[in-house]
């Protein structure tokens, strides 16, 4: 996996949704049939965010995959990209700075579990809004079911192609960790015309679990900080960050 | 129902669980044999909140029947009580300053019935921590069908003496009320020696129901600014105000 972060700078406030624009904007640069082969896709292998802070904006793309890698990163990569035009958004044009790039294989995520691990909290903080799908409705609260289920699915997706998911492994971190506090406010993030319900903020779990239950955990949110967690990360919902100074 | 409030000054942040040690005072002003009666009941006939605002700190008891406004009622009204005196709190000493006393009765309550409602929106604010619990488990999230029937066992206990819910209104309820936006964080509350779960916060309920449905809403949310809503009441949590500025 791959994490190219586009830095750019900005002097107005940006709209919540950029990463909506951005997708669009990464569309257009593709010929026609890969659009249309990404769109047939049941699982985005790619995941978006645009994060502001104070006046730097940054541009994230995160390829799952090698597919994903091998589309995506010459483009971002190129020299001769230096500006990112999105015309929907209040400010037109983002003249790139600078990139990030940091590379996140399966192995970084196993070598996980062959480290002594004695971290029982994890504080996440939701950067853009997140939101899942369960029946037929949105859920707009931070559901730690929904929330585990959501990452191992991507997971899967990204190692071995296939969206099944560890039943057996679901039920045990559901048991083992709980949520011990937040602080989260409803956010609505605009796709086209419609406003998808999400959240926004920061909880801490408690893993009471032992060291494999612990470990698997790490690995979940650590590889969840690139894949993004819940519904439409392609379009910039669902991004996450791991904070380091927990206990 | 009567509530009745003393009006403080404090120049200092007060603790967030003073309504526990405010129940403390209150009960210390009782007979030992009526203290005794009150533990023994089901469900306490009074609720408690204390909230600051700026340099006022607010005492509030909400008396839910007559029983309770006939014990209580003189204590807080008697011109002889000049000082709130809470040995455990930071500040020991809480001069009043003056008082408010505010009556609601079921007819007041009824009344909602017979007024157009055209208010589809219910934003309710919870001042001290909120919290519920179903199955044995602490729950800090503002899940609506707990909201909803602790409201309707209290409403109906200050009532008819029963602490039965219609099961039927209930589901209607959560069929057509949703929370569409929100802004909360979890929030321990002090009893003793251990931390009860809660939160703090706003939440946006939208009703989509006929007239009879809002109406019911109505009059619930309204006795909710008395009773309280879930756990320990009696001991300052829970406390809710409905904010009158919706749409």
């Amino acid at each position: 996996m791959q994490q190219i972060k586009l830095n750019c700078s900005s002097k107005e406030k940006i709209e919540n949704n950029l990463g909506a624009y951005f997708h669009g904007w990464l569309m257009n640069q593709l010929e026609g049939s890969l659009v249309e082969e990404l769109h047939s896709m049941e699982t985005n292998p790619f995941a978006i965010y645009v994060e502001q802070v104070h006046d730097k904006v940054q541009f994230v793309l995160s390829l799952l995959n090698e597919k994903a890698i091998e589309i995506f990163s010459p483009i971002l990569l190129s020299s001769s990209l230096t500006t990112i035009n999105l015309e929907a958004s209040r400010q037109k044009e983002f003249q790139i700075k600078n990139r990030e790039i940091e590379n996140l294989s399966e192995k970084d995520l196993a070598d996980v579990f062959y480290r002594e691990n004695s971290q029982k909290n994890f504080d996440i903080s939701f950067v853009t809004p997140a939101g899942f799908k369960s029946k037929g409705e949105y859920i707009f609260f931070p559901d730690l079911r929904l929330f585990y289920q959501s990452l191992m699915k991507k997971y899967n997706y990204a190692f071995t192609g296939s969206e099944s998911v560890d039943v057996d492994m679901l039920e045990k971190l559901c048991e083992n960790t709980q949520i011990v506090s937040y602080r989260i406010m409803s956010s609505y993030y605009k796709i086209h015309r419609s406003f998808v319900p999400g959240f926004k903020g920061t909880i801490r779990i408690r893993c009471r679990g032992n060291q494999t239950i612990n470990s698997f955990l790490t690995s979940l949110i650590k590889f969840g900080e690139y894949s993004g967690v819940g519904i439409k990360t392609g379009m910039g919902m669902g991004a996450l960050q791991l904070k380091e100074n927990r206990k």
